[in-house]
């Protein structure tokens, strides 16, 4: 009786504008696999994130990567390498302008975009790869505008493309575990929970335009990689720039836009410090330095507090021009005890001994999720500590199937609206702001389905 | 050419208000020390906690307890026995109203006050020893107002009288050795601190009437101890109910009210589970127990963002009705590192491995403050650590000498403020709201000097 809702939604949009480039080879096919039983693959932007997201395609057998949008001539032949390295067939590489990916999306035959360009890019080739029908895998960032978080919900609405959001936290093997014993009530009804992004990104916003990391104290167009484009946000926002991979895993633990979802949020900023401090220390700056009259809006250290529907407190740390050691800062914590990543301890009434931690690692290894269970070997070299097999693995699987992504365009505009939301917080001397409700109420009809098995 | 402070506001508050009792007698003195060379010490409630305060007293050599002013017939006879054990002369006992302590006040002569009674009694014990002219003492809570919090100024500036507010944490051997290092300037300008109450108090806040811990789901007249008392506030109240022991040491740490102040807050909470499991659960509890149907207003986990005038973020987090390890969960952090409690971890940039932590104990043992290096020996079997010892120290010697406490009215009135204006944000849906300058502009010119060297 359930009417597919992708060729439903298809239906709906053909009826609509006529904009939309690629519908019309959309609705020729049956299945998101193409001919040759393979995913025919593009990238959308390969830096350093692309390429890995092509290596971890090349290592699959059900992914072809036929095309590559991207400007950046080192970065192409970096990637091309790797079609070689694993005796791929060259992909049909478009780099005429920034816009050269529209053409690649018109010429081309593809079944799953992924994009990995700078933020700024995201949402404009997702929006395009949607438009063009194709199922559609954008990298993480945070958000500009509320606006850009509906234009996203809008057009996969109107189009029935799927959006998946890769959040790669999603997959870490310790979260997977916690998530699996939060399923398994052994925290009781979750009360409080803390995540965010504190990594000492100094080396990365700043390198001297031909190396990526520690290198100097260049950005901007003499910055190379990372540092040619995300480090100009620290100079003009303040606010939580990259709250996802706090929030991917938090929101899979309290069912955020299926069953909760987040009702507000304000944020608090320190003074801003670390990345001057940087530039006037590093042998490659100083005093005279152009750089080092730049004054950096971004607070060193943000943090932003959600109240969500279910009444949970949520807390996002953001960290990431100081010295520090990594840490995403997670605390899942219930009625019956709590998990901390930080001293990879937890407490569990009854279980730990009273008022007391427990190393956490004999829990995480009992409660190894299924998914790890099944895919350890197939990880191993995989970045991120294995975590970015899983994500492939997952988009691909779901792309095969046309599936709802478990991280949809819901979840992409919930978590990318936290930027905007705490940079007006902020400068509204951290005055409560209003999540809209993206689902436009759904949100208390739709099911969790995030990693409930071993499938993917 | 700086005239005698104390005397000057004496003189000040003789010419205004007469309702003032013991100024006359006060006059009469030049210095805090009695005639026989010791103070004479009044304990203003008796329970576990002025109980600690009474041995405390009576191993040293320069305090006499001379009056106890209580209603509860076993805690005076429990601080009996101490004086017992001490061979000390017993104490006179007002226990006729819970307002003897008015009559103790007026008949005896007293050079300093210890307050240790329940929270509702703080301000007013403390506002009627400071009109007596006495050296007054004040054990930490939350406050309930903030027009309670100007009454402790207003009467301190009227009568001269010090307010000495006892925060024990500040003493704390790991928590002075990071300020021993923050003054040291090893990590830098400090840009963000964490700190709270992290506690559980379920076997706290209930018991059998007769036993103080675990021991079944009463509270109120049923209840014994703490939980005759404390518990009805997270009956009726929504906020960080004790701010203290996060917010003192951290205080010292950024010079509030000394060249700093904290400008507004904003609170969110959690829903409240915690306490209504605790009585179901309990052997002595269940459904059926009257108090199941009690529903507690305090979220299980209250989460407080200050901002500073120096720009630094401070977060409180207050957690006491979970199952969880007692942790007051700091975390220290400036340009150059930071430190946290829950790893015993640090990392300071130049020294630690680049991206990693170091445990903290090597730095804590060789920044040793020189008060713990001087009397760790007398610190031996005092309360909570020993650091009740340093406080009992600090506050006999700054009222030997009339001294201005380190953590003195205005702080005591700030530290008190953070709960009603938590209770405030909380209900307003986290908006944030202003401290008052309790100062009134002096935090420009007032200068930190607490725990200079090793003198107290």
């Amino acid at each position: 009786m359930e009417m597919n809702r992708r060729g439903f939604l298809h239906s709906a949009a053909l009826a609509g504008t006529g904009s939309m480039i690629g519908l019309k080879k959309y609705a020729e096919r049956s299945t998101r696999i193409s001919k040759n039983g393979k995913l025919n693959v593009a990238i959308l932007g390969s830096g350093f994130r692309g390429q890995s997201h092509i290596d971890l395609c090349l290592r699959r057998n059900d992914c072809d990567v036929v095309a590559i949008a991207d400007i950046d001539e080192e970065m192409i032949s970096r990637s091309q390498s790797l079609f070689q390295k694993h005796n791929s067939k060259m992909p049909k590489i478009y780099s005429d302008s920034p816009h050269a990916y529209l053409e690649l999306l018109q010429k081309e035959d593809i079944d799953l975009t992924i994009i990995a360009s700078p933020w700024r890019w995201h949402s404009d080739m997702a929006i395009a790869s949607m438009e063009a029908g194709v199922y559609t895998g954008m990298e993480v960032c945070g958000g500009f505008s509320l606006d850009e978080c509906w234009q996203l919900v809008n057009c996969s609405e109107r189009t029935g493309s799927h959006l998946y959001f890769m959040e790669n936290v999603c997959f870490r093997r310790d979260i997977l575990a916690v998530l699996n014993m939060v399923r398994k009530s052994m925290f009781g009804e979750l009360i409080h929970l803390e995540g965010g992004y504190q990594h000492d990104l100094r080396g990365v916003k700043f390198n001297d335009g031909k190396t990526a990391y520690n290198s100097g104290v260049e950005f901007g167009e003499m910055g190379f990689s990372e540092a040619k484009w995300r480090t100009k946000h620290s100079v003009y926002r303040n606010g939580d720039l990259y709250p996802t991979h706090g929030v991917g895993p938090i929101a899979q633990m309290i069912d955020i836009n299926r069953g909760n979802r987040f009702m507000y949020l304000t944020s608090i900023s320190s003074k801003s410090r670390g990345l001057h401090n940087y530039i006037l220390d590093h042998p490659e700056g100083g005093n005279s330095h152009k750089n080092a009259s730049i004054k950096f809006k971004l607070g060193d250290k943000v943090t932003t507090c959600i109240k969500t529907s279910n009444d949970e407190s949520v807390i996002l740390h953001h960290d990431t021009n100081l010295p520090r050691p990594y840490s995403l800062g997670f605390r899942v914590q219930g009625e019956k005890g709590l998990w901390m990543d930080v001293n990879q301890s937890l407490h569990i009434e009854g279980k730990s001994p009273s008022h007391r931690w427990e190393e956490a690692s004999s829990y995480l290894k009992k409660y190894d999720h299924p998914l790890w269970v099944k895919y350890e070997q197939n990880a191993i070299g995989a970045g991120h500590g294995g975590m970015d097999y899983f994500l492939m693995h997952s988009l691909v699987e779901h792309c095969k199937n046309n599936e709802e992504p478990p991280f949809d365009v819901y979840d992409a505009a919930t978590w990318l609206a936290i930027t905007p939301l705490s940079e007006e917080s902020i400068s509204l001397g951290s005055h409560p702001v209003s999540f809209p409700d993206f689902t436009r109420g759904r949100w208390t009809e739709r099911k969790n389905d995030f990693a409930l098995n071993d499938r993917y």
